[in-house]
């Protein structure tokens, strides 16, 4: 079948495809990924987007001695099948299988461990900037999506490289997305390079330019070939890019290997920042995802011939939830606002956003904005909810800080994928935001059971004059009956949920239901616990916690979350700062970075499932 | 003395005053302030360079209704003096006087709390979009410095605001400066901007052309002009911001009144976002200041005559001894590099730069760059040492965890301005950095207790293979000893200075040393304490802390920072894991942002002081 691919095992046995067979070897490549991931499931529309880039980079560079670092890492699946992982495909994003993303413990191939977006060009220029100290001379490229670009952080590696002037390559891989459609000015910017009818003309007149050069003879020929190289492609299209001090070559058919080759060999022989803009098309090369690359941006298992999905969901979602009740609430109240970052279909805020466009905004990838933004505009009389997932919001922490706590403003953080997120491993796991958000003065933070809490939640937020934040999983909701009534939380009072006599498991968020089965279950062991849902990490129900301590030899706490500095670390200082006399038994997740693999096998591995929970409790309560 | 300033008590008194006392008033602005700022210290430059561009911003507008937002804030000294606080204004920056930024707490004309950069347009943005909803039709203003557009939240927000369109002006304030010069390729078109001469003339005449290649023929000729005549339309005509979707006025010189009320005016009348650029002098109108304005961006008490300090330094800073130490380390390292983020003088890189320009990088103010700089650096077989002040490393929380600690990688974080800063106040305050550190797998986190330590622990970083941090105090040294080993730290091992029978205190960083004095001072009352220089946040010498369990029943923990998340959270966490029956007393600051003042002021507000934590001390010795 695979006549090409079986024959690379590292990109050096490229040499041994003919440049037509390359188009082969890259359809080839597709079908390994789409057959793999009907399977799998995994980032199907970005990996199918770079194939033939890939390829080119690979043909042309020296790698690993050259280094590709590829942003986000989403679209590194053709890389990982031209370096010798091509074996362990189907094992993508299996728990002890291949990363989903590149990984430096994976392959010598891998240079940057990614997940978050908009990194790799500061990561590149490190390593560039190490390889002129260290007197070597690797070429060292970053690929990067456009809608990364629309990410602070990239802007000020832009801005930084373009002043060191190192030999350093950027590809601009513009498929007008990142997960879903492009915001912002670059946006629309780009947006106009690549349909401006100029543009195509000036690249003629610099043509007939590039073709006149020779004709001044062997004398004029070394200064015309730099002025070649200068002005080849200096269009008038590229020169945003230009005045970040960037040589800009582009834009260019990104699915074209020759053109895509000659581009890269070029931008070695320029030297100094060199970008190429190369168009892709997302999904490229199947049918349904190139129709709707939003939605086969990341799936799951799918069946090949229809792309609908294997496993349909029967439930409703957290994010389902949160969106609806958001919905509902901004029909009464119309200072309701919300924001989102580049994820209007993963927070479920593009159904919002259909009802009351005005009130709606998707900042693209900027979570620092995001967060001031909300800051703003709580300032001025609305209510925003500021929507992101627990793993992005990482990059705002001083947003909220300083922006919004310092100035105590009424902004409400909906933290949605919070705790372990599965398949998408360490970059993305949501277990820091208890510990991040906790120490922060004025903040309140809230997680509910279930969904019928976090419709409950949704209204407390509403109605707090000061941030607050309620975080809430991945995935299908429990399935409890929603609530019909109005009501609001008393913040920071906690709620028993069952009743007990030789001790209590102090659960929050995620964690309170298993803890009522563990209890149930423990009671036919003879083990009788109380159960208490926290729902306060912040400020903690310590009148709640003093009693328990008072009645009680033995706590236990549960939450998805690390040890370090969140739930049960407010519950362990509570207890030392009142010098109460209970043992206390935290269980939580190691201070280690948690890999890929499901939920269920992640909980199982940390002992944070049911039956892990059980027997840590077990053990505490044969010790006494 | 104050002909026309006696006259304003707030912006509307401006009308009574005519356009050629504006000058005037100006002049006795520029009076007050340099004489108010040789007491009390302040932002001197900054606040200088902005006198006419706050007196032309508030006799066009109409605050408090138009909002005018100040970026960073340190500028913000003529519009206090304008707003009904000229009567205050020898409080300045004093403990219970008026803060040294903007602060809604302090005045209606003050629309955002600010001192970190970079803010200003987000929620700028927000307000706009919060009136658009509410159907109000105030004038919204964002005055940010050319430094603070490094920042890539400046350009997320930039980005984002360009394409919503609404109507908001963004005034750069362009002089040439952050704290220290600029950098970047953002700052070098800004250069362009200003410097070329026939801007004015270019922009009427679209046909102006600049014939440099006479030499090619005339159909190359033609095409070489086009392409020129491209690149000098985009460096006259600010199409860098056009691009951004801003109309762009300017450059226009921003010590000329009438201009820039004109240009204000126009801006309102053109509606959108339009951007005003312009270019004004730091320092203006004290010679001093303008002759070296890094030197007088933030000053102490100054005599006015000779521009000289009054407080001349008696000893080093922990500055210099990081600064110093890092030199001679690089002496013999070569592959030591360091990162400031726009603060080569305040965190004494300077020096290292002046020594090893090949191996210093000033990012300007792009701290997210910076720590992922570090990544790639350290990637690639150099040493980094970012070196970033506290409150500053906040902003890049995320790229630590991401682009850092999930690789492991050896980025050394020199911490500067660690604890209570003083007179900036609460956006300044570095005193959340063990919180929001030590939650973070992989990452060590020490603290020295005197300038000697603090070279032991640059060395320690230098030899650690993972992720290390090591914060220190801002000011001067305690005055000890230097060491003359190059002895480095076994990695989570405290050490104890002081033995005691009563009890133990657990101190870390620049609480050792008061520590052992208090311990002195009970000695004598008849409390005999033992002085533990923990070192480590992260690992904690838990060994040493179970002895002390066994020993003792009473501990005390003492830090600057605050109580939720850092060392103390850590030790009553591992009390409480090891069932340890020992009674402890967590000695931080409270929850809660801490206010400007002298360190020793706030330290003794918050029993963070000597007499303070004795007096602590003492209650719980008494209950037993």
């Amino acid at each position: 079948m695979e006549e090409f691919l079986a024959q690379i095992d590292s990109p050096k046995d490229l040499e041994k495809i003919s440049a037509d067979n390359l188009y082969k070897l890259a359809q080839e490549i597709r079908e390994e990924i789409i057959v793999n991931l009907s399977n799998t499931g995994g980032h199907l529309a970005s990996s199918l987007g770079v194939v033939e880039l890939t390829i080119a980079l690979h043909s042309v560079l020296n790698s690993p001695k050259d280094k590709i670092l590829w942003d986000v890492g989403h679209q590194s699946y053709a890389h990982k099948l031209l370096t010798g992982r091509k074996n362990k495909f189907n094992t993508l994003r299996q728990f002890n299988g291949l990363s989903g993303f590149p990984k430096r413990q994976e392959s010598r191939h891998d240079h940057l461990d990614v997940g978050h977006s908009s990194t790799s060009i500061s990561a590149a220029l490190g390593i560039a900037c190490a390889r002129d100290i260290r007197g070597d001379d690797e070429t060292v490229v970053a690929v990067i999506g456009d809608g990364a670009l629309t990410a602070g952080m990239a802007f000020e590696a832009l801005n930084h490289a373009g002043d060191l002037a190192k030999d350093l390559i950027v590809i601009l891989n513009d498929n007008e997305m990142s997960i879903s459609k492009n915001v912002g000015a670059v946006s629309n910017y780009l947006d106009k390079l690549r349909t401006n009818p100029k543009i195509h003309k000036a690249k003629k007149d610099v043509g007939y330019l590039i073709n006149s050069i020779p004709a001044f003879g062997d004398q004029l020929l070394k200064t015309a070939n730099k002025v070649k190289n200068s002005l080849k492609y200096l269009l008038v299209s590229g020169l945003l890019f230009e005045e970040f001090g960037f040589t800009y070559l582009g834009p260019i058919d990104g699915h074209n290997i020759k053109v895509l080759q000659e581009h890269i060999k070029d931008a070695k022989s320029i030297g100094g920042p060199v970008l190429i803009h190369t168009v892709t098309t997302k999904g490229k090369g199947y049918e349904p995802a190139e129709k709707e690359p939003s939605k086969y941006h990341g799936v799951g298992p799918f069946n090949i011939i229809t792309g609908e999905a294997k496993n349909k969901r029967t439930k409703k979602t957290y994010t389902d939830i949160f969106s609806q009740t958001l919905i509902d609430l901004a029909k009464e109240d119309e200072s309701i606002v919300a924001i989102t970052a580049a994820m209007p279909s993963g927070t479920g805020l593009n159904k919002f956003a259909n009802e009351y466009p005005e009130r709606f905004y998707d900042v693209g990838i900027a979570e620092q904005h995001a967060l001031t933004l909300g800051a703003g505009l709580a300032l001025n009389g609305t209510k925003p909810f500021v929507t992101l997932y627990s793993t992005f919001l990482q990059r705002g922490y001083d947003q909220i800080l300083h922006d919004i706590c310092i100035q105590n403003l009424p902004v409400k953080l909906a933290i949605d994928r919070a705790g372990l997120v599965g398949r998408d491993g360490e970059t993305h796991q949501g277990v820091f935001d208890y510990s991040f958000l906790r120490h922060l003065p004025n903040m309140t933070v809230m997680a509910p059971k279930d969904e019928s809490e976090l419709q409950v939640m949704v209204r407390t937020a509403l109605n707090h004059d000061g941030p607050i934040s309620f975080r809430y999983p991945r995935g299908e909701v429990i399935g409890v009956e929603l609530s019909e009534t109005d009501d609001i939380l008393e913040i920071g009072k906690a709620e028993t949920l069952r009743q007990g006599k030789d001790g209590a498991i102090l659960a929050i968020g995620s964690m309170v239901h298993p803890a009522l089965k563990i209890a149930s279950d423990l009671a036919e062991e003879g083990i009788d616990l109380e159960v208490v849902n926290m729902r306060f990490v912040k400020p903690l129900d310590k009148q709640l916690i003093k009693n328990l301590a008072d009645r009680f030899n033995l706590l236990f706490t549960v939450e998805e979350n690390v040890l370090q500095g969140g739930f049960s670390s407010a519950v362990a200082e509570f207890l030392v700062d009142q010098n109460l006399n209970v043992k206390l038994k935290r269980i939580a997740l190691p201070d280690e970075f948690i890999e890929h693999g499901s939920r269920e096998e992640l909980l199982a591995k940390y002992g944070l499932d049911i039956a892990g929970i059980k027997a840590k409790i077990r053990v505490v309560m044969q010790e006494g």
